[in-house]
């Protein structure tokens, strides 16, 4: 890191001493994820003139690696041919990405700027829906033919491979581009010269459709250790390839949204410190109005007792206790069978296992706890054993009630296909909350007969 | 799916039919992962016969998908000299995986087969710390000279390309093993056949060391897209690699543990059908029983005001929403903040921001809630605003302390070099609702005249 900061602080002094010559030197030799970090870290104007410093090809893949805002600066700031050369270096996924973050009339201009074959390319990405797996593939994929030797196979690679995001999986495909077959660069390279490739090929091809949601290609590719899958349409033609490098970005996003649901706040778009606080006050809002509610609900229900805390106000004091166990047995469970379904760990014909499975762990953690409070309560308060056993008792029924409806709600969630890291929180709380409530002072109504 | 439980269901009819041979065939063509799912869902008997019908090669890929019990089973079926060909085939990574797993008495039988530079290799990487890079890394890979061309680097690609876990990013070393460079197989292949080898590389080269905790690997990989990231040891000497396979288990791993820590349990080591009873049971009671003693605490602080809601038994009603809400932000605000550490989007110099941020969005999500609540409270309970006003009050006060608690919590917890997705929850429960009530009650106090 301050090898970077040392680095990018040299380039800063080449482009204040205006030697530009010397800084796009300097600058063919970095990674462009780094040369993208550098320009993010410019003012405006002196982003846009680092970047039209830069080499054509070296431009197109740094500015793959730029942020929405800056991307704007520079397509504000380069003339209509250099946009188009850049729109036309960048792999179609990338430009997809960046249009769809840009306003309408930078799009517009951007499009126009391209040749007709690829603004053909980008409007049909774009009409992929999101978070779709045609929204995360690439167009630029190697594609044979069976009748190729080894050798002819490896010429097309080194002819057509400089457009190509990805040559180390290429894929086989007939005349009318139906996908036969999959031979990996290593299997090319590894067998004879004269090997033909349809012997080389793995005919039984994993694929995912253009319409199947993303995260059955990031569960398929990790499945099976792939580091790029064959995108086919409904008519088995070969459309378009997902690389290992878009689907961990997909992980990394999926795993971010399923912590935002659980934790009861509206997705975002953006990195947190990149978010305003009105966008992340807006994201929140409504979660907790919604669990509001619940609490309202659980207040109400506290309403009916009053007359029993009435006459016992120290019954009241256990009420934090009471709830707050319930809530967190319940999201323990609930949470691992969310997480399990999302990594595909957990079906839903797991089912009974699931509710049987909690119902065991549920009495187990309940008895346990159970018996600790009532230690405790006997000790704390001597001569009250009529309430430590009321306590206890409630505690143990609402742990059980917790766990198997915090293990079994996610799963009816998802067979109702609603999400269930979204349902589930809410509806737990409210459920644990109302039942231990009830269960608590009906116990205490009928042992300390109030 | 279907389709794979149709061609399980032969190979099971093959296997019962005693067509070994048959079985042998029909499963050369499949996938080993495959295979793999195959064989667990055997019998043990059966299990076992099935992976021996495999040939050598096959075997050892399946032998590296299949889950610990399965390849106990199978190590307690096999001649020593069986075994010794499938650790010679593993790559020493997945073997290491694979005994780490193992009973002692059949990791030695193991080590005991293996020819003895496997063994030393195996035994050097057994030292490697659990979550450290060097304890995911391969040992297999592409080394090459400096002074080599193109030609020469492809075919000595060709010769030892076998051997490798990843053929398509190759590593220039010198005399020493001190690295010196990387180049891509594809820029090898793309580069003219008397290019040199020094030319093609890129010298500043992205490395992990094998004592890094294995999430900087991951970081590192993921930021710049490479398919693998070389390893090296303190010496600058290049011990291995980590492939991109390897990393998106990890990242699997880690979120799964963030999600499970954060519910407040004990992180699992297997997945949740396949983990018992008690396990589950004792993963999930410790931190219960932390957050019990929390919900105590608040106990004994509402115990402190029981003469004011003896007077006005209505106060405790509006308890559960007060807290609940004040969870729920909080959690909102820690969530977002653990999740962006743990991706690296905030770093702890951003404390400063986090706060002020913080502040900002809950000033307005307090600001939205209260007012809701203060106009249900008059509807609901008209002639009673003091306690509506209370009540609001209250509520904006509990999220302001909720959200900006919840988010430098954690930031706090990492300064301390204490787990921030562990620390943050318990602590955050006991403090935002020991505040609440506190406050809740200080304002009835005031207003209500109690």
């Amino acid at each position: 890191m301050e090898k970077k900061e040392n680095t990018f602080a040299q380039y800063l002094q080449l482009l204040e001493n205006r030697q530009y010559r010397q800084l796009r030197v300097a600058l063919s030799d970095e990674n462009e994820v780094d040369i993208a970090d550098f320009i993010e870290s410019l003012p405006q104007e002196k982003a846009a003139m680092v970047f039209r410093t830069l080499p054509k090809e070296l431009a197109a893949d740094v500015f793959s690696n730029l942020p929405a805002e800056t991307q704007q600066v520079i397509v504000g700031s380069i003339t209509d041919r250099e946009l188009g050369e850049i729109v036309e270096e960048l792999f179609v996924d990338d430009a997809v990405d960046m249009l769809e973050e840009l306003p309408a009339n930078v799009v517009k201009r951007v499009l126009k700027s391209a040749r007709p074959e690829t603004r053909q390319l980008i409007n049909q990405f774009l009409q992929y829906p999101e978070n779709s797996v045609g929204s995360i593939m690439t167009a630029e994929f190697i594609d044979l033919k069976k009748s190729m030797s080894a050798l002819d196979a490896i010429e097309r690679i080194r002819r057509i491979g400089e457009e190509c995001e990805s040559i180390y999986t290429c894929y086989v495909t007939d005349a009318r581009r139906v996908l036969e077959g999959v031979v990996t660069l290593r299997e090319l390279l590894l067998a004879p010269d004269n090997a033909r490739v349809e012997d080389l090929m793995e005919g039984d091809v994993i694929t995912a459709l253009t319409t199947e949601d993303q995260e059955e290609a990031v569960q398929q590719l990790m499945k099976y250790d792939f580091i790029s899958l064959p995108v086919t349409d409904h008519e088995h033609r070969l459309v378009g390839i997902v690389t290992v490098d878009d689907v961990m970005d997909v992980m990394e996003e999926e795993a971010t949204e399923d912590f935002e649901k659980m934790a009861a706040m509206a997705p975002s778009e953006k990195p947190y410190l990149k978010t305003g606080v009105f966008t992340l006050a807006k994201n929140r809002i409504l979660w907790l109005l919604v669990l509001m509610v619940s609490g309202m609900i659980t207040g109400g229900i506290l309403g009916r007792f009053e007359s029993a805390f009435a006459v016992m106000p120290l019954l009241v004091t256990f009420i934090p206790m009471l709830t707050d166990t319930g809530g967190n047995a319940g999201s323990q469970s609930s949470t691992l069978i969310i997480r399990g379904m999302a990594v595909g760990d957990i079906g839903l014909r797991d089912f009974l296992q699931v509710f049987w499975k909690e119902l065991r762990v549920s009495i187990l953690v309940g008895a346990v706890l159970s018996i600790v409070n009532y230690v405790r309560l006997v000790i704390t308060y001597p001569g009250n054993n009529l309430i430590a056993l009321t306590v206890a008792l409630a505690l143990f029924v609402t742990v059980i009630v917790a766990k198997t409806v915090g293990g079994i709600l996610p799963m009816i969630a998802k067979r109702l296909h609603a999400d269930p890291a979204i349902m589930a929180a809410p509806l737990i709380t409210t459920i644990v909350d109302a039942v231990s409530l009830v269960i608590y002072f009906s116990i205490a109504q009928a042992l300390l007969r109030l």
